[in-house]
């Protein structure tokens, strides 16, 4: 069974300056790993129109589902929902939905909903809106494109929002094993177990740890039975420690 | 004036499945910063040959610099360089010169240059080798394009080798100041700025902290008098603290 296939675009200078850690992606990963989504790509762009927007077409022709993060907030540097309507030739402005649910939230604040306030609310025509319930301003659903914040909680939230409402496919299960031994001499043993157990995914992941060298090898599939048969087998070969 | 470009390209399906969290986009980030090299886009791929080949040619053709992380071990999955050579139309086998790297240091250590540890020297024919001072088996550099190991201190050692041999740019300064107001507030007035200052960056990156909001304004601009200029005219408009 082929489970579906998804694509993350996270949309911020802040990234790749190197003055923050994107820390979505790792939690998006862990989400759709557990509905059973494959999550194939990751792309990490500047808050740049036509960046954007290359992204975008590549990604939402290339797998089922993309999630985006970051830009749709108030300031000027605020461009995603602009450059994702640009993507699907969709027309975009301050969208009446949007405005009732930002105006009667404001209004309980008592804070004025300004004009930047409102940017927020420039969601494309065909959108659906994604529920924002941490702090009003929705995300939204386009073709197969879901556009989310990226404020963590936020972005947290609107996840949570969206996943039960996509058909995931059988989870990837996963068991690990930490062997301390160099990575050269795991390999020859662990190929071989590779291509007997075919219908899973085993990879090496080496490290360095006071010196010394190992790797977690991490064994997935979709059949909780295999997985265990194949790690049984490694550890017959390499007796480690389950991590 | 305008600095190189780069992109990133991590392979690896250990973070797109959400187990572990990179820790090389950050370094390198920071890094090219310092240097005055524009990072402009990153991709994460899993260790599929046909995505990671096509990653590699979109990159290595969009932007001045690519820099690789992961996917140069001896283990089965460790198919990076066999892509790269094939991106470049290249041809690949095990290198006399890296296996005479290789070959002294196992023969110093005790241990079998075996057909895994073998692999590690499969360098395409056009490359030139990265030195890796911390465990030997080099990466390589091929066209535009830096392949170097996933494992962080081995990837950080080779980026100390690479990043000399480049020629940067104007670094990119900053400077930030922490608004403890909501975004709607602060984006009408650094809107305006922005507009006035056109040679810098102004990014504004929300965050909430206690239930409270307030957001992080970073000006990035390569003459720091102008970033001065810019950030003084904020802090009168939404006193702040530095950050």
């Amino acid at each position: 069974m082929t489970n579906p296939t998804a694509a993350m675009l996270v949309i911020g200078d802040e990234i790749l300056s190197g003055r923050t850690r994107d820390a979505n992606m790792h939690f998006l990963a862990g989400e759709l790993t557990k509905q059973g989504i494959d999550l194939n790509e990751v792309r990490i762009v500047s808050d740049d129109h036509d960046a954007i927007v290359a992204a975008v077409i590549a990604l939402k022709d290339g797998f089922d589902h993309v999630f985006t993060s970051g830009g749709i907030g108030p300031t000027h540097d605020d461009i995603t929902a602009d450059c994702i309507a640009a993507a699907f030739g969709d027309t975009i402005d301050v969208r009446a939905d949007a405005v009732a649910l930002l105006s009667a939230h404001y209004k309980r604040q008592g804070t004025e909903l300004n004009d930047a306030r409102l940017r927020m609310a420039r969601i494309p025509d065909s959108a659906s809106l994604i529920e924002n319930p941490v702090s009003v301003a929705p995300g939204f659903t386009i073709g197969n494109v879901h556009v989310m914040a990226g404020v963590p909680a936020v972005f947290q939230a609107m996840v949570a929002t969206v996943l039960p409402t996509l058909t995931g496919g059988a989870p990837v299960l996963s068991q690990s094993l930490r062997i301390d031994r160099g990575e050269g001499d795991i390999a020859g043993p662990l190929g071989e177990l590779a291509a007997e157990f075919a219908d899973l995914s085993m990879g090496s992941y080496p490290f360095q740890r006071d010196g010394a060298y190992g790797a977690n090898v991490v064994i997935r599939g979709q059949d909780g039975a295999r997985v265990t048969e194949a790690m049984a087998r490694l550890v017959a070969i390499f007796p480690g420690t389950p991590v």
